[in-house]
């Protein structure tokens, strides 16, 4: 039986390649950076254009879809997960980076159906690193197989976590107070590369053991989410329990064991959900 | 009139290149992990076989040179600098990342004479980025030029730093009084690369704007000394004053403003100096 999907996935790994130029490009020229909602928070013109790029593209080819995207919902599109075949999508993951050109900067873009995953494209491109997977069919880096190294030792592993100031208190303390944690257990090291679909393949291929974030949306993890759990890994919620794509919280890990453990290192702190609504939305 | 260290900078961007091929064909087989002082100090034959090649094959060209390596130092050698032309080498600045397959590994060489620098180069080899930079002649990457991004204002920053934890707790708590004082300036980001070499290149070529690190070692920071400072950068002591290579503390800036305006944020603590004899090393 042929794949319903394949086609999708070939033309997100053709439209991730696109967007990888643009951005490259943009990096050669000059940023117009603009506001959003603070200094920390930064989108630029070409986050924007680049995701106009992608969404167009796809619309043209499947006109049916839905779509859930970065720069659309921060204008105000909804943010909710339904039955439909929904590309998840990222423009520019790692936003300060690309500001700043620091080489950590990718395209993420995942497809569910059914609300469930069945592929995800992270192109790292400054890299030029092209991560992609599909559902049972294992994942790749620029086509060939990548695995998770398989660690069962939280304290021989290599974190990756997301070390941000958002201009809450309560956020930064928990942050924090997790890192601490995590760093006293201790482990070979914390990195935080500042984008959180290419640390999701840094864990899948193997180049780190484990990742932690609260306050990450669902963009940012859905194109990761794939090439993670093809790759072997596992993602649960920030709890030790089933992850939640919409819950803003996530570990990924190189296996189960790593998961729980640094579960029990976390403390849980209110970060909101994307599909929530007005002031629950933090 | 010739350059009478010319020669020597050609054999030092050679025999990093060479260096820099052995640890990418020891990173493709198993790396034999041997423990040094802790488990988060990492030291594997790679780091010792790849010292060894460069040391015998400088001292085959230039006998009489001295030099400062990191595995010699943790094997008993001396750790002064003097006014001899000194080799200041890290084989492998990033162990921990080399030995988890992160992709920031370095080869760090500093030369100086009459205890000043006179070149460096740090080999980014997963990366393949060839960081070169002679005193007075400017700094370059893959033998394009590079500056640093000129940046003067610290909360439009991209600052990088080390979040490890070395088992001492004072350590900890100043390392995370810190990194919080240094997030609620608040600056654009905090990303941890964990090779300190690269930090520094990355500060040189404008992919970030800051990097400060208290606990560094001379081999660390010899090469990007030279690269940072070609590149337009500012280096200095973390208190703000001038930058002493054997003091394990640095600021390392795209303009004297950012540096200036870090400094009166860190919270100075003991590591110890690089030419401190018995307990007073650290």
């Amino acid at each position: 039986m042929t794949d319903p999907w394949q086609e999708c996935m070939d033309h997100c790994v053709e439209i991730a390649k696109q967007a990888g130029k643009v951005i490259r490009e943009a990096l050669q020229g000059d940023i117009a950076v603009m506001h959003k909602s603070s200094q920390v928070d930064l989108v630029t013109e070409t986050d924007q254009r680049v995701e106009r790029l992608i969404i167009s593209s796809i619309k043209a080819k499947f006109p049916t879809h839905s779509f859930i995207a970065e720069e659309s919902v921060a204008a105000g599109a909804p943010s909710i997960l339904t039955d439909d075949p929904t590309w998840i999508i990222d423009p520019i993951d790692g936003t300060t980076n690309f500001v700043h050109g620091f080489p950590f900067v990718s395209v993420s873009i995942g497809f569910t159906v059914k609300k469930e995953i069945e592929f995800g494209v992270v192109y790292s491109c400054i890299e030029d690193k092209m991560y992609t997977a599909h559902k049972g069919k294992g994942a790749f880096c620029n086509g060939l197989p990548i695995k998770v190294s398989g660690q069962e030792d939280l304290s021989c592993c290599l974190v990756l976590t997301e070390v941000a100031f958002k201009k809450d208190q309560q956020h930064l303390d928990s942050m924090m107070a997790n890192l601490r944690s995590v760093l006293t257990i201790p482990v070979h090291g914390i990195r935080s590369p500042g984008s959180a679909a290419i640390n999701m393949c840094l864990v899948a291929s193997g180049a780190a053991d484990a990742y932690y974030h609260l306050g990450i949306h669902c963009w940012d993890m859905a194109g990761g989410t794939a090439v993670l759990t093809e790759a072997g890994g596992v993602i649960v919620d920030i709890s030790g329990g089933p992850f939640d794509l919409m819950s803003r919280r996530l570990i990924a890990a190189s296996s189960a064991a790593v998961a729980e453990r640094l579960a029990s290192h976390i403390v849980d702190f209110h970060v909101g959900r994307d599909d929530a609504h007005g002031s629950e939305k933090n």
